[in-house]
């Protein structure tokens, strides 16, 4: 990655247009990227949300990253583009400073001599590579990573330190899975046997798409008969646990925590919130929104926004309330009751004439 | 494992009486089994619940796994046994794939000369076998794997990739831990001391019984003063916390991302939902069942199935919802207030008379 | 560790004024500690809560930490401390026997020529240190850790086993971090494109302050723009998701399992029970506590203790309420008109008057 890009550099990688302040010059220079309160001059900021709208005033940023909208509030050199938020990310990959993977395999790491490593392939210290895996060209395989026998990670895919990708299970091309990561550990299933458990050895793999990316300490399991399977451009967040023989449709996002049981089918293009918790054997409808802490039990057929959480009060509210959850039932026979008897007052009473 | 089995082996293996479909041949291979609706011809299948009777008349299984009740509505060859189950559970033991471990130390692992490893014990590469750790005849440490001074690793148990079993804990035989999965770090304690925290070290280890399956991920502290002690045959999912001097009965499983806190008490065979959470300090009775997302605030003195989930909605109905739920407390106090009115009401109205 | 200490020896390391109980001898050898049940005659054991009261007059330890307000009812040596959970706290610091790592590192360890080590510091097996890191003097790095480039850990700072510690990272001296846990992988951020994802690179790193302690297969992400910051004597246990940007102020304790999402701020001396959920880009007053299970919406301004659990029932009960739940709305509107009725009822009868 560059040091510093100028602006019209910049202008130039994220297809905007320039509008330079007075007095600005498009070869200064743009170390990095920052917020428009916190920008100085050396950074290029950008206004994604209208809530930011009030910083646009009084920033300090060499340039922003701004729609026609707020081009005239812009009191510094604007870099114009239909969407400031997707220009940005596209400006993060400029500046990013995370280090690039040696080519090679390090002398520590121990691949079987039947695995297939494609070119310009990395593999790191102390990982293992089993037999008949393959890594396509480009992969990078981080240091004490494990790729299980049969495997295939995808071109330019990458596994960071620790990820451990059991056998038979496949990442597309252009992935990442950080680190610590568990791809294809076996499926919870155990059959009862006169009060012990006989265990249901789990024969499927997981399958996972391209453009995936795939947070840290997450555990996706293989399936027990077919595959778990992993759409194109999914992308999942850390601590998420998915169960056996689970499908997620393509572009899919699932965030921190989320936990999602056996064989439950996501549509494509939905958003799980962080801790929502899907059901086994369901399936939720494509585009559907499910929000943080939900508890889906059923299936979603219709697309669209679900929630299940609770707020919260401080402790004596919240109790009070909650004691109260514990007598709706009761609550609601006396709710109507009283329904009853207040009708039978009214036609005494001839309210009701 | 064998690549394919007759027919007449498999009822031999899975104490199976064989029906012979009209035109079969107990020589016919099988290769691998499959679902009722997905098996081809070299597929075995299973009836194992009711709901997938639909599916029995139209497979095209070579075979399948069958109770008497149902055998005769098998268009194919039967495989008749008590608890299909069960027999499709052992079934899935002879096709699994799952490689099996090198016997011998990898000359990566780094072994100290103290520890007592056992016949046919493999250590996979770069892993770690501490002083005094004993490794007991056909115990599996994968790739990456650490056990501490002084633990015991049971006979024929296998620690997949990564796996962190500290010092002075224990596993028996004939286990399993998935990767990644840390046994025996510290337990969370400190004492307050003017607004800081002073550690209490952890001085106790880890008892874990044989026959124990224990997921990716997850972590199970050891004891702040005795053992964290997890009972023979338990079976614990993905992403489970176990926290310090918990004692987990014999044959209770636990599904994935559920959390147990300090010193809480959980009978035999007990089945704990997903995420489900159990209180510190609290015991729950043999044989009780804990719903998914069930937080059990207090002790379970009565076996029993228990619960604690709410239901999703729609989020503009949940919100309304969600909203009056603060409001309950309110409600409840104005529902007595009209009861009272209204039997007040009554009483002079003569309703009551 | 000292295998035994003498009770003069402990009241000496301990700050305890020592009441040798009658035929008692300061020489006396304490091998360990234990709970006033469970102590034998080798024991020392402690009355930290008033709750343990009943347990100290049959008490069979050596000795006892005891505050002074019951040392007349201990039958044995009593140990008298201003504050005995502390005193039991420091306690377990000489009884501890966690093996000692090695000074030096190890060969099977990969250090960059340009990471700067300091005196004193141990690297495990299979631990790799990147270029431009920094372990200060008496840091440990267990086994198989990953030390990213340019990152910093502090004097004394202890890494368990499989402890990865990205790029541009630093904690502080006197810290502890758990097996497997994974600080400064990338943030969860992506921008929408026509139904895709684009990768917000996360380009700030992790700084966490002396004197903290983070559990097992816990994760911290790197922030997006800034860092990430965790405070000076902060305590996280297992299963923490903490995401980009967070900040946490001094001293707050986080237990198991609770998430944190991106941009939140914590502030010092908070405790947050476990599985507690706090929402992104929202803060909380210093000295606030939140109840296990509470998912905390919105920012919490005033110090004070917050909830938002419900508690559980037997199933049967406990789904007779949950339906009623998904009522709650009507039943608030039946309530309003059954109030507007009864008044209307009451004044036509004069009950009023």
């Amino acid at each position: 990655m560059k040091d510093s890009f100028s602006l019209a550099q910049l202008a130039q990688e994220l297809g905007a247009d320039l509008r330079l302040a007075p007095g600005s010059d498009s070869n200064q220079k743009v170390q990095g990227l920052n917020t428009l309160q916190d920008a100085g001059a050396e950074h290029l900021a950008f206004l994604a949300s209208p809530n930011y709208r009030r910083f646009l005033k009084t920033t300090k940023a060499a340039a922003v990253l701004v729609s026609e909208e707020f081009v005239e509030e812009c009191p510094v050199t604007a870099l114009c583009v239909a969407d400031p938020y997707l220009a940005f990310a596209r400006a993060t990959a400029l500046f990013d400073t995370t280090p690039e993977a040696p080519i090679g395999i390090h002398p520590s790491a121990v691949v079987h001599p039947t695995a297939e490593i494609g070119a310009g392939v990395s593999v790191g210290p102390g990982s293992v590579v089993e037999a008949y895996a393959k890594l396509e060209p480009g992969a990078i395989v981080g240091a004490n990573c494990y790729v299980g026998e049969g495997s295939l990670v995808g071109a330019g895919t990458r596994l960071y330190t620790g990820v451990v990708f059991h056998h038979n299970c496949s990442i597309g091309a252009h992935g990442i899975i950080h680190s610590q990561t568990v791809i294809g550990a076996d499926g919870f299933g155990f059959a009862p046997n006169k009060g012990s458990w006989v265990k249901i050895h789990q024969l499927g793999g997981v399958q996972i798409g391209e453009d995936v990316e795939i947070g840290a300490n997450t555990c996706i399991d293989r399936g027990a008969l077919g595959d778990t399977v992993i759409g194109r451009g999914v992308k999942i967040d850390n601590l998420v646990q998915i169960a056996h023989n689970v499908k997620i449709g393509d572009y899919t996002a699932i965030a921190g925590c989320a936990v999602i049981a056996g064989s439950a089918e996501i549509g494509k293009h939905c958003l799980l919130g962080g801790c929502s918790r899907i059901n086994g054997h369901i399936t939720i409808a494509d585009g559907s929104q499910v929000s943080g802490n939900t508890f889906v039990t059923k299936s979603i057929k219709d697309t669209g926004s679900y929630s299940g959480a609770l707020s919260f009060a401080d402790s004596s509210t919240w109790r009070r309330n909650a004691v109260r959850f514990g007598q709706l039932d009761q609550m609601a026979r006396r709710l109507k009751d009283l329904e009853k008897q207040v009708q039978a007052l009214s036609q005494k009473s001839g309210t009701d004439d």
